[in-house]
């Protein structure tokens, strides 16, 4: 897991952009691999010609290599995998999605997941190993050299998802009393340095930080400067149970390239880069609108029956809540054996709010995932909602109350229908709002559950306000 | 905009964890400023007691400052800025919200915006001017050096969100003939660097990058070798006119820090870091949950008016389809004046339908903006989510078939909502992955417009398949 591979990187990789165009043979404009492509590493697989596959995949970045296993079918991954295993390195095995990576694991024999494993920086074999099945997991550690074995081990020991996962053991710390040249001749000396790093970190004898300097401050700065004059005082720590969520939001709101971990009692234990952050920051603004609509973490390489789980569980709630809406349907069944016609203006009324009530629940949503959202700001964004609200409202309740006047010739049903679509997007605005910020409130995900309740008061609202005022306004 | 503030780096800022529990005098858990400490600067500044605000104000990061503005209301950003100043430092205004920063240099003279813009990198300082109208912009440039005037304007001929845009013209290229020890010597004479640099770039002589060495592994290597045995001939290059969305892309995708900007001529114009692309990575992540809600981008901070419209376009359209679907309810008018129940019924068909095609279409978009989900695997997905489609349909017409006839006492009732329920299963899981892949090929972004054709789909066939089998049956 020491890293001194600065000669493979050097060798490593291909150019991915010799053309300004952005485009090659490898790739369509959007840097997605080519289907021709992926036809000819298809059909040569299928001639069982591996050379061909080799010299075809060969020249690809790893990062292609993993997307190029991702777009195969499942039953071609481990014949691809058999044709390229030289390139299967680990800059491949990190790259690939979980569950492909998973599943191609499950068909290796542990003392090669083990060998994988060692080449890896600590983070990414503790990414590769937590996913392993417990018993997959033991055999695997068993397999490891000892030193590599308890700082994995280590890893494991902190919660998922937390900093202590995240973060890699290897990083450079210095004591104060060095110099600047003090410290190149030390990394010039060095054989166990991290694969890259961007800052180092100073700490005292306590191995408690106290400052930290970039590469570049201390490549301009002349030899005999002490470190100490370099470097800066103040820095962002990160705690090693702290979540990876916050972690991202860190290293967004401070602009961090990378930051010093500390455990309980302060000491130095690991530093997290934002190259690991990158995918969770991506991983946690994009699952907004997955969580929102229920379809979990929505990742297409999910096995099947997990993700039928995860939506039918969510469908299952909706149901209900539908059917709660659908009785307060039921207590004006005579109202529509009247008059069927509000059987079929309802849904415009209902649905209108379902869509009004979903704008305002995404914005609360991200605003509150970004921390643009706290109780310091809550009582003007529910006012500004409601005033968004109103206005909106008020313009779709003059279209449709017009429209209905005029195509049924019933100014008193283009009124009820005109007030039901007012007091529905007002419910929609404000239970757009009040969901998601109770929710948070109790420390609940609002992307997670919101969308329910702020449906089932639109369906509610809408159909009751709309019947409501039927009835009594005499209408049916 | 030159960048020799080493030593403002070494003073700014504070430790934002002193602890490692991350909570502190100003901050939460979550790190958001304490409503206590907003209630205390608020109240200083009703006081007028500028002193107490800027001490108050004081130790906070640049970061949280622009914090605290984004929290306040808008009659009292003004007079913070006056309070505090001294402490508007270019940091301040890079962080802040666009249309905060809007608002806020809208009130200043056009030669103290162009004051903060000199002081700032030409990447920080466009991201500043491009938000201005035209004529406030024309008049900072006026007022800008001739160097930096050049610089911005030449940022600003490139189109929005494109590399151009986004890049820092201050970057480090040497050529290849220079040993470590060379460039090393080289850093510490320069007295224009760029504020941080995390590699430097290698070019012949027309200036074309022909390799790239990070700062790490300079720093770890003897004087005497060469920078063409230490450097890495590949690299991504990123083309000027690319997108945005496509350069955050190749940088979480190839893990970069940094990456060299190359014009229509391959020569080196510029560079891009990974910081000024972590905020991008989060605002297109996160625009998926907004746009599919046809909220916009859902900045809080928006002039309320802009808000309203364009929700309110989204809203009509939607108001369109609406009464597509009721129009088909309005075709099974007798069937419903006969049989009530059958109105009672229909809204769960139907929004059980827009649920299942809502998850289906936020993993379907969310798959597309990440490139997993490609011409080369569109098919399989298709087929997953036929079956998904199916067996999820197949548990809910069970439930709700069987719910039916228990409650209502009419199994043939019973029969017709279930097979309603599969059918419309069906279409919503083929809606919500064939229109965002068709509206892909087609260049048109699915997260805008996907959900209108896909709520469409549901409300019209749910409506169409539970009260035309109710017809068929002869039910009603």
């Amino acid at each position: 897991m020491a890293a001194e591979h600065l000669e493979d990187e050097l060798v490593e990789g291909v150019s991915h952009a010799d053309d300004a165009s952005s485009e090659n043979e490898h790739h369509d404009e959007d840097n997605r691999l080519k289907p021709e492509f992926l036809r000819n590493v298809r059909d040569a697989l299928e001639d069982e010609d591996f050379d061909r596959v080799y010299n075809l995949v060969e020249p690809l970045h790893p990062a292609d290599i993993a997307d190029l296993f991702e777009l195969f079918d499942e039953n071609q991954r481990l014949d691809l995998a058999r044709a390229i295993s030289d390139l299967m390195g680990v800059e491949v095995i990190a790259e690939l999605n979980d569950w492909v990576r998973e599943a191609l694991l499950d068909g290796l024999p542990a003392d090669v997941v083990a060998e994988i494993a060692e080449q890896l920086d600590t983070d990414d074999a503790v990414a590769m190993i937590e996913d392993l099945d417990r018993e997959d997991q033991q055999a695997v550690l068993a397999e490891l050299d000892p030193e590599d074995r308890a700082a994995i081990e280590a890893a494991l020991a902190y919660p998922d998802e937390s900093a202590g996962r995240l973060m890699s053991r290897e990083f450079v710390a210095v004591p104060e009393s060095m110099s600047v040249g003090d410290l190149i001749d030390f990394l010039r000396e060095q054989r166990h340095l991290p694969t890259d790093f961007w800052e180092v970190f100073i700490v005292d004898h306590l191995h408690h930080p106290i400052g930290t300097c970039l590469l570049s401050w201390i490549l301009r700065t002349p030899r005999s400067i002490p470190l100490a004059d370099v470097m800066k005082r103040e820095q962002t720590l990160i705690p090693v149970m702290m979540d990876q969520e916050e972690v991202a939001l860190r290293f967004q709101k401070y602009a961090l390239i990378s930051a010093a971990v500390v455990d309980e009692s302060g000491r130095l234990v690991g530093q997290i880069t934002v190259d690991d952050v990158v995918h969770i920051i991506q991983e946690e603004a994009g699952e907004d609108a997955l969580l929102l609509s229920g379809a979990g973490d929505g990742d297409i390489n999910e096995p099947i029956l997990l993700t039928v789980r995860t939506r039918l569980i969510w469908l299952v709630v909706n149901l209900g809540t539908a059917m709660i809406a659908a009785s307060v349907v039921g207590l004006f069944q005579g109202a529509i054996a009247k008059l069927a016609l509000l059987a079929v203006l309802m849904p415009i009324v209902s649905g209108m709010g379902g869509n009004a009530g979903t704008q305002t629940l995404a914005v609360a949503v991200r605003a509150l995932a970004t921390n643009q959202l706290t109780s310091s700001n809550t009582k003007r964004m529910i006012w500004r909602e409601l005033r968004i609200a109103m206005t909106n409202g008020a313009v779709l309740g003059v279209l449709i109350g017009v429209g209905t006047t005029l195509i049924f010739g019933n100014p008193l049903l283009g009124a009820v229908i005109a007030m039901a679509m007012v007091i529905n997007n007002l419910i929609a605005g404000l239970a757009g709002i009040l969901v998601p910020v109770t929710l948070d409130r109790f420390n609940v995900d609002p992307a997670v559950s919101s969308a329910v309740f702020v449906t089932m008061a639109t369906d509610v609202m809408g159909f009751f306000s709309f019947l409501g005022l039927a009835v009594l306004t005499g209408l049916a």
